[in-house]
């Protein structure tokens, strides 16, 4: 067990504990008690020779003996002192529960730096401060001051919210449910989510963590963790604050699409975290993935007593993206066979009305044997022969666990001890069929998201010693902006297509540049201080003659030096002309938590009105880079419509695949966009036909 | 009361009352009884003196008074007998509970049919048959065989399904909420939900309707019928079966869009039905609706005692497209030195975790004060110092009753009985903050429909005879499909611009036709047998000449000859060439329940790849047309992206009332497409380019 003394300790000692009913130091130190803690309690108060009938200590020396783990309950000011002494009593573990420290300004935050120093440097691990405290269901262990103690078992929670850990242990024991660990995190001084995700990943008696985030601390280390753990046991999370688009102002098209909920939208996909948007949800999907097996398809079979419900159920499922699927072949007729002629064994499978707990167990037995279904739902509602309690107990009893079967008693008081009983047997039960379906696709595309092929990044031979010059060119001499000419360098070295092109001076230059490479061509001012050349009549395009090469290269330079007389003009870029094809967008932009994320969308409106685009974070594998391709629902015209021939899909995932190696290899690219990227079709080429870089010194977040 | 015999009987007879406890028939007499109903209780059956303390009657004559209502609970086979005995002894109203009708085939039908036909004929209202029955818990009626009597309340129900209203009556009883009436209409031989809907719209004991529909006998009477319910009352529908798209072919682009869920929704939208989406969504928004007043704007208050719940809230609030708002001035001023220093007025208004009920009366107070703040929404977690039953008091205490207060205690056990307190003084109380903001959200957008201004149809001059003319002679000549020339001739004579065109049989004609419409041209080769024009090289554009028409025509005719053998060729159609513009897609299709649905899409691929339409059923007013353009995602291309001019939206909304006049006009027309309709910038011509229109003798669903 990692955090043994954390979350195992054999010693407590409760700084601060009081015999004052309603205090937190009394809370925390009762529950202890009446948790049924089996190791030492040291409660510590130098007004009190008892608390709760503890033998009560001044201070941690007057105990003298060591302590495994010491809880702080004593006002700010104080606990540093307190900390130290716990260090020096031989504490692993410390737990502060007080408030005001880094949520209450500049002086809280400097306070509880110093606490984590000290615990750092003393190998101490340190929960908090300004949390609820934690529970340890099968070591006995309240050490919180919430007002239950859970049964033990398989469910653990870690919450950034103390009122959300106490809502959700209240839900917990309401509905008899047992929990493993629940961890308030507070104000995460020391140990956060990342920490206790390798610590459940690793724990036997957790079988689903649960957890509640407002913030993550890093990105990069939080995904790792979260992978391994999800590798091991569904994590499901429930992340507050969607609609806090990040605040940072943006330069590119990537830039502008990615909010901070796309980026957590996309490292919990990459992690195979499984996300919750409701509250709700959280509890729906840990006590199914608790309670059942993994479906290992998207095929649902429902059996109901009323055809409403069972509609309801198919709706559900089809709106999902699952399938609703009838019983096949042998075990098909063998049901048919067993129920009344009006009963259907299409699907839904409608037991009619008057099912009893004998009709139910046939249809069960039914679609367990059935190997075209994958999972089962269940629906009953209170009729005049139904047997709630009976049939929650046979659906049991038949449950081979080879299959989910997830359950939905509907109504009240009729079938409250039936949903009861449902709980108690390990059938997840739910209000609504809507529900129940919801919990059963959170399990379904875990399972997808377990069964995925090994992830192969493909390494691209590049020269990216020619890329490093470039940047560091630009770092050296204060341009963040990176041009287009040069963009195109590093793409070229990158092994992107790139129009031919050339750098002119004069307007020679740039006629003898447009001989070397062919009419017609385009013509585009090179400035680092002019971002919006065409608006600003620094673009010029299919120019067929020597003739329209120097008058566009007088006027353009004319108009910039007019327009913006302090832009440095580098030259003119001369360029071939692209052929048309489709257009996309491919960028990058740095999320600060979670790095480097991929855009994929077609181009113009397709990303500006229609914001249909992808994300994901880099490095990418082929098969996700397609999938970026296939998620957008502009997809369609990529494949070609009204017989129009596929655009070429795979170099559009090369291209995303080589755009994750560069910005995996130089950090310093803080944003990017290919834009449009001009693909052909199936065998053409095709090219980058306009880029944009822009690099940041310390790239934010991103180690 | 509109049928009263049926909701407010003084005498119902039991015709199959049993001895048999679990037996239907004693279910329904044992229901009546124990639910105090204090008329006359007759149990018709032949084999029994007396049946649970009621003197029973071997049959109706034998009973010799009359009697108002029948309950029928015997075998199919005799129900006919039963039905004409009532109506003999006087019944005004009859339930059949028996099964084995409509529902089990054409025999069942036929018997159903009869006994329709004569309570018709004897004047008499019928429920059923297949229903649980019906409550009338004001009257102490349950004449149901539902295991529950629910409390007298506000909240109706109607639905489709027997199982439904038995899981929705559990529900209420076990969250002791009252119910005005329950009706369960079984298969609708006579009384459906429209006459429901008018019956419940005046009764004054009904605050709140409440409905679960599968299917809906006429779309027009519905519509009207649901309407004239939700200007005096709020009515939540709950449609099942929204995947089973209509099964229908569709030749047209509108016809293929338009699924059976887009018109339902269409239809409840216009007559301002709330539309719950799950299942508990029902009771949700009931619950809110029936207990508190309608905010009169989108601006919404958030109360909590814990951070997290309040970011849920908030993130909830904005996701729904209402606002979080931060209360103003004196109101904002006058809290925030009453509560402690470090709560939060900003809004979420943070009351800290130690929060009592003292403090959320504070924070009700201000935002019922202030006048920015139209709406409430409260949240508890338990915490240490949380008061759930006294704060559920005391917020119940200072509610002044002109915003509506929602309400989320959140958790299990700690918060049971604050839940329940709530209930009982009538604040909607919610498992989740997610699930009050989507209550709120139904009362915003039910509270916006009643606010609308008035609808204003305007009627255009038009030339209808014409257009009867064209529609006749197609339908007389067993012709559906009318060709481009005709369905433009249609256009024009409702006031659309088409393009210049004249029909030509030979090449000469066609030449002479060019130079009267003038250069450039379009040729279509005109037949009633080619659809697709153009793949079978039916179509030129851009002629410039004598020559390349007499080319143009040669070629077509030869061309359609050889691929299309038996094609009946009218000639071909010479056209104007249109100018370049926005195109979109205007059309037309009949639903076979609501009748004319109108749709708005912008041209090509935003229609058929991005699904990007909107649907309104005609009539259609000037502001409703403009709402369907606002509605889809590609409406910022229409009002222009990066400074372009914004195509003449006027015109697009006035052509949609065109087409609503001509389909409300003539309902022979069965489907149309304009596609492309060209639209200019603001003030320019816009033009119906292309133009398709399908008749039908007897179109569907639409009187």
């Amino acid at each position: 067990m990692m955090y043994e003394a954390l979350l195992e300790p054999n010693s407590v000692a409760v700084i601060g504990a009081s015999r004052t009913p309603g205090k937190v130091g009394y809370e925390i130190l009762t529950n202890l008690k009446d948790g049924g803690f089996e190791g030492a309690i040291i409660p510590i108060n130098p007004s009190s020779e008892e608390v709760y009938g503890i033998k009560c200590y001044p201070d941690l020396s007057s105990y003298g003996k060591k302590i495994d783990m010491a809880i702080i309950v004593i006002p700010a000011p104080f606990v540093t002192k307190a900390v130290e002494c716990s260090i020096a009593a031989g504490a692993k573990a410390i737990i502060i529960i007080t408030a005001g420290f880094n949520e209450v300004g500049e002086e809280g935050a400097r306070l509880q730096e110093e606490i984590a120093a000290i615990c750092k440097a003393g190998n101490v691990d340190l929960l908090g401060p300004n949390c609820l405290g934690l529970i340890n269901a099968h070591h006995k262990l309240n050490a919180s001051f919430a007002s239950h103690m859970p049964k033990p078992g398989g469910i653990s929670v870690i919450s950034q919210s103390g009122a959300l850990c106490t809502a959700m242990l209240d839900w917990a024991v309401s509905r008899d449910l047992g929990l493993a660990k629940l961890i308030s995190m507070g104000n995460k001084a020391d140990l956060s989510e990342t920490d206790f995700l390798s610590a459940l990943a690793s724990d036997p008696a957790t079988k689903v963590v649960v957890g509640y985030l407002e913030s993550i601390d890093s990105g990069n280390a939080f995904m790792k963790a979260a992978e391994a753990a999800s590798l091991k046991k569904p994590v499901v999370m429930f992340k507050a604050g969607v609609t806090q688009a990040g605040s940072r102002a943006a330069s590119s098209h990537t830039g502008s699409m990615a909010g901070a909920d796309m980026a957590y939208g996309a490292a919990f996909k990459r992690s195979g975290i499984i996300r919750a948007d409701t509250f709700e949800a959280l509890f729906d999907y840990a006590m199914a993935l608790a309670m059942q097996p993994l479906p290992k398809g998207d095929n649902v079979a429902i059996i109901t007593n009323a055809g409403g419900p069972g509609i309801m159920a198919a709706d559900a499922v089809e709106l999902s993206g699952m399938s609703v699927c009838t019983l096949q072949g042998a075990s098909a007729s063998a049901l048919k066979s067993r129920l009344p002629s009006a009963a259907s064994v299409g699907n839904p499978i409608d037991l009619l009305g008057d099912a009893d707990s004998e009709r139910y167990v046939m249809a069960v037995e039914a679609a367990q044997d059935d190997d075209t279904v994958d999972s089962i739902v269940v629906i009953l509602t209170p009729q005049a022969m139904t047997q709630p309690v009976e049939t929650a107990k046979a659906i049991a009893a038949c449950a081979k666990h080879q299959k989910p079967i997830l359950v939905s008693f509907m109504g009240g008081l009729d079938v409250f001890s039936g949903r009861e009983e449902l709980l108690a047997l390990n059938l997840p039960d739910y209000p609504s069929p809507e529900r129940a379906v919801a919990a059963l696709k959170a399990m379904s595309d875990y399972s997808a998201w377990l069964r995925r092929p090994p992830r192969v990044l493909t390494r691209f031979l590049v020269n990216r010693r020619r890329v490093s010059r470039i940047i560091n060119r630009h770092l050296k001499t204060g341009q963040p902006q990176v041009g287009e000419a040069q963009a195109k360098e590093i793409l070229r070295a990158y092994g992107f297509n790139v129009p031919l092109g050339r750098m002119a001076t004069t307007a020679d230059e740039a006629i003898e540049a447009a001989q070397k490479i062919g009419f017609p061509i385009a013509m585009k001012i090179s400035s680092p201080d002019v971002i919006h050349k065409s608006d600003l009549g620094g673009v010029k395009l299919n120019l067929d003659s020597d003739d329209e090469v120097r008058d566009a290269f007088d006027l353009m330079t004319m108009r910039i030096r007019q327009r913006v007389p302090k832009a440095r003009i580098e030259g003119v870029y001369v360029e071939q002309m692209c052929k048309r094809g489709r257009e996309v967008i491919l960028g990058m932009t740095r999320d600060p938590q979670f790095g480097p994320m991929l855009m994929f969308g077609l181009g113009g409106i397709f990303v500006e009105v229609m914001k249909d685009v992808t994300f994901h974070i880099a490095p990418i594998t082929e098969r996700e880079a397609m999938q970026m391709l296939e998620n957008t629902k502009s997809f369609a015209l990529l494949k070609g419509v009204r017989g129009q021939a596929s655009a070429d899909l795979a170099a559009i995932a090369t291209s995303l695949q080589r755009i994750s190696q560069l910005v995996t290899d130089f950090t310093q690219i803080a944003e990017m966009d290919i834009n449009p990227f001009i693909v052909g079709k199936m065998g053409d080429e095709s090219i980058a036909a306009d880029a944009r870089i822009t690099l940041a010194e310390r790239p934010g977040g991103h180690e």
